[in-house]
């Protein structure tokens, strides 16, 4: 006689059992291969991922040559030169950087040399201006210097044929510099994931507009936009689309390698996404034992990974966090461990938690300690920018006690 | 008789007495003043520093809404109510995200919402669709509810007129969220400063240019410009100058907030910006009790900072992350400090220095300790593309012990 109520029974089919955030990683893991690689100019390389060992073409420096200002010498002729025993020199000439002294030095001669000029040939120690002086056309040697000396030498720095850098190599600003050296102009570089953000949602107002009545403004499309570009992706379009399923069909099909869903992403009478991700792609994982972002979703729609992010911004936070970014990131070739400074730090207070499920815990650091931030509902967004990171607490425990030290990792 | 050479006459005079790390920092400190405010776009801003608090114009959320799936009702009506006493309720109709309903909810009655839906009149609490039936036309609960369970309520997450994010916050993509969830769609942030790079030297060939003869590829440009951009700095212009002065005074007279000058610091005849940096505004510090980066050189050209850096590609790297980093982030807003994770590891082997000097000692690490980078030269560029990191040794420190536990700053 009583049947069932329709949510109710979609409701416990659908996530009657949640995946675990492992089972959800693993699948992951399994579908992200690093993209193809594609050449860019070096200007714009920082922070891009080699694709491929860059080798040196060039030794450098190409040629041996000053590392002071001074006087280019046969080493062994100012053997026991001093204020006492000066020894005078013929100079012959200068040699400027990128301009040689095109002759040859031999014992009691010496070549005029500013840092970075070539050594002349024969010279082999530069004697620094300081422990010299001019007596007429002469120069009077103080001291001696040993062979070698403020010489910088060919290849010193870089041997041609060797490696650079190497592939998988997130490259610094210093980077650019060493391959600029070597004369490269392109550099081969993985390919950036192209993301595509689409926000579903009949009370959604696009951001910018202030809230109004019943509607609210999205506040997951520019969040979601700064985390895809921290995380490497290239941006093709973020768009905000209906509770209906053919603008929604239309709007997940356009091509990309992450799609971003945000919101109907549960098992709701108004949560269309899932239903068709599974109709024309995979839907792999729907339902994660974790909190927030329980309502999450993993799949596929032809090549593109979708992710199905919670509406719930705190929620759209941590799914990003726990599997968009990282597939980002292992697409563009980048260590897909969370890119936060982490700590280890004691908890001010205890933090409870429920065995079963995985928690990501906003907190505050005061006085070196970790603080649980209090919230008094779930999708407080507030509470990620009240918090300096978070905690978290894997599905075996029930929490840590007052004083226990744990890893925080710091929004910072 | 015997006159000094002019060289060694000028080195003496100019780096006789160099002026200590400490003083060129205090020179810094006491020149910059963080740049004027601009409004951008709240897309635009992630990264960005906020040039003023934040205050919110709108409660969020803006109305009580319901926080699962299921029926909003009055709570005191459910009291009592289990699979053994079963509450019938008469069903009202439908509230869905953006769209409320406009009736109100009496005991013995109740409106159906979706998550995110706004409470109607008169109902305090959400019965979630799984504790319920529903038999024919009417709905069955099987389970009790206090008042306010499954509500968010009006301004839980946030409240008109608060501080929502203060002036000098370094923006995360949750705070654009935020920001976009109380319908800021542009955001009053510091003025970028402007960055402009004069690399001077006959030898230098531009980026991009295999090495050949005696001619080299500036290594410093494409450096200096991703760490001007990492630092906040907007890239004006990258130019590079022969050693002459009309060119080079022309070139370091474009107006900008900071200007780098990599090469022509040093007090050698083919130095000439600290010169015309003297006669045509301020040098205020020439040479610097550090290794690398002593032939530094701080001063002011009209309003623009000018940072002379060595051509040293090392030294440059070093003379810019002590000097000119720190003076493009305190421009805009930003921690003056070092940007690089820090890290407190034993030293693998003793770590030499020499007392009155500041040395910033590049080392890799291995096995959880730290191992100063071997270098034959000087300008070894590549010893900080192989290095992970570095050591600042203190001035009146002769070095450190193996085994001593010391700060490590890190490139990744």
């Amino acid at each position: 006689m009583n049947r069932p109520h329709p949510n109710a029974d979609v409701r416990m089919r659908g996530f009657v059992s949640r995946a675990t955030v492992d089972e959800a990683l693993a699948w992951l893991n399994g579908q992200v291969q690093t993209l193809p690689a594609e050449k860019i100019a070096l200007s714009d390389a920082v922070g891009r991922v080699l694709a491929v060992d860059v080798v040196s073409q060039f030794d450098v420096p190409g040629f041996d040559r000053a590392m002071m200002d001074g006087y280019a010498v046969v080493a062994a002729d100012t053997q026991g030169a001093s204020p006492y025993n000066p020894l005078p020199l013929t100079v012959l000439g200068t040699a400027l950087p990128g301009q040689p002294f095109l002759g040859s030095v031999a014992p009691g001669q010496a070549v005029r040399v500013m840092t970075g000029a070539p050594m002349p040939d024969g010279a082999d120690a530069v004697l620094p201006a300081e422990v010299t002086e001019l007596d007429g056309p002469r120069l009077i040697a103080q001291a001696d210097v040993p062979p070698g000396r403020h010489v910088g030498f060919q290849a010193e720095d870089i041997r041609r044929n060797a490696l650079l850098l190497p592939a998988g190599r997130e490259l610094r600003p210093q980077d650019l510099g060493v391959l600029s050296s070597v004369g490269v102009a392109e550099v081969s570089v993985v390919r950036r994931p192209t993301v595509r953000i689409v926000a579903t949602g009949n009370e959604l107002l696009p951001a910018g507009s202030a809230p109004h009545g019943y509607h609210i403004t999205d506040a997951n499309t520019p969040m979601l936009r700064a985390l895809a570009v921290r995380d490497g992706g290239q941006m093709l379009s973020a768009e905000i689309v209906p509770d209906q399923r053919e603008r929604i069909l239309a709007a997940i099909r356009q091509p990309c390698d992450v799609l971003l869903v945000s919101g109907g992403s549960s098992v709701g009478q108004e949560d269309h996404v899932p239903t068709l991700v599974a109709e024309h792609g995979e839907l792999a994982i729907h339902g994660i034992a974790m909190r927030p972002s329980s309502p999450t979703g993993l799949g596929k729609l032809g090549p593109a990974l979708v992710m199905l992010l919670p509406g719930n911004p705190v929620s759209c936070l941590c799914a990003y966090d726990f599997f968009a970014g990282r597939a980002i990131r292992m697409l563009g070739g980048r260590n897909p461990d969370w890119p936060y400074r982490r700590a280890r730090l004691p908890l001010a207070r205890k933090l409870v938690s429920t065995v079963g499920r995985v928690d990501y815990a906003r907190v505050t650091l005061a006085g070196g300690q970790i603080e649980p931030v209090s919230i008094s509902g779930a999708s407080v967004l507030s509470s990620t920018t009240r918090a300096d990171g978070f905690v978290i607490v894997p599905g075996d425990s029930e929490g840590y006690a007052a004083g226990s030290a744990v890893e925080v990792f710091l929004y910072d």
